[in-house]
């Protein structure tokens, strides 16, 4: 499943496509095995008791793997999640940046599916792991 | 499953609980069969082109569930989400708060299973389906 | 979501579509709302310890919320199932049917949802929750 | 997470567990960081037009965590499956075994996960994909 964006192009698309979230997700690192992608975690993201919220980790595993699918279609923001999995198991450290390392396992005429370990930075025993499907509309594989 | 909590105090709960997230929910309804919670929908909820966000609805099935998991076996801060399945079905509509409709499944020993159908406001047909998981810690069930 | 076809209907079609567990199951009730579906649970459906297998119940849900997909869109006997979750709650009783109550969530263009509760028959706790996904093929929807 | 069977005293573990599907399942390979296990494809396991059919890879898929976990924590046949989630992503290959890679990803007090990619032998692109939680007994652990 070859690339059609560069790290460069999918940083200017993540900025473009969720401005809403704009800064809190970097680009680590690129290629047709690997995404990895980190969320610089702020005090906004975090429960009481200083861990970074669900939430937080299922947006991370979903822009995630949504712009891992995108850097092997190109722009076809209309994608969207039709299903998610998560297993949430150990704590994230607290003050720790969480990272994501993200595949994807399918890329279809009309459905995409990708997976992500997530990480507290500087631990190798992942905190969650997420799998999820996208369905794409049917213009977008030209 | 009988309640230990009625809507008040779970109403209180939810607010201490969930400092972050103030004002955000409102409890509808709540019995033995299903807990109703309502996301107030506000901009910040919102992607671009005015839906709701993946990680607000998961956000309003993860409370939703461990608030309705709450009312039955009390004030137990620590139980934590250890897996999370959802299916997003259609778009919520735009201007419209979420209402959420919850059973509890499963109320073990070590785990506590629910499930949510979350609607907009105003129509039948729901825009997601969610199901989650808790680990309950050691001491929490008496 | 109105019906096309009635109960016999889908039971001759269960028949021919899965000639391998002809027999295993049978069709108990079906309205717009909710089909029932029971398996008859045989010796080769057991674990050891004489409680119904994990694959077995999948296989329940399965072929029970596709029919209530095709009950509704007609014979379309290309539809594939692509996701799938289950919740396993308790231990199912030892010589008793198990019967699924299942609701179709969404009917779409390209993709239909259901879910489903798993009981052993006598017991109102359920022993399982499924929700699973379908792929229509394109001339599906007539 | 250190092993305490090899992949001979699995192998042994794996007939007396699960003697229904005895003759079923080959132990491929077997070190710390991933469980092959082969599903040998015989007429029983196919759906009309030839492919294994779902209940079956969900059984290769959790009769290989299962014994991944194990491996791990010794032979605490009590186990169970509380949750898994699949994503069925292409049509097996006809007349090919199937070949599922697994990795241990926690092994908790209460709980364990694993995840499993699904192989046709010869094809490198996965046919589905498999994540499942087991609940460990109270004393499992030692």
């Amino acid at each position: 499943m070859a690339l059609v964006m560069d790290r460069d192009e999918l940083a200017e698309f993540l900025d473009e496509a969720f401005p809403q979230v704009k800064g809190d997700f970097a680009i680590e690192a690129l290629d047709e095995d690997e995404l990895v992608v980190r969320l610089k975690v702020e005090e906004r993201h975090l429960r009481p008791g200083g861990t970074v919220s669900g939430p937080n980790m299922f947006a991370l595993a979903d822009v995630g793997i949504y712009i891992a699918i995108l850097a092997r279609i190109g722009r076809v923001a209309l994608a969207v999640t039709t299903n998610a999995s998560m297993d949430f198991m150990r704590k994230p450290a607290a003050g720790a940046d969480l990272i994501a390392k993200i595949r994807v396992l399918k890329l279809g005429r009309v459905l995409a599916v990708g997976d992500a370990l997530i990480y507290s930075e500087g631990d190798d025993r992942p905190v969650a792991r997420a799998s999820m499907t996208y369905s794409i509309p049917p213009r977008a594989m030209g």
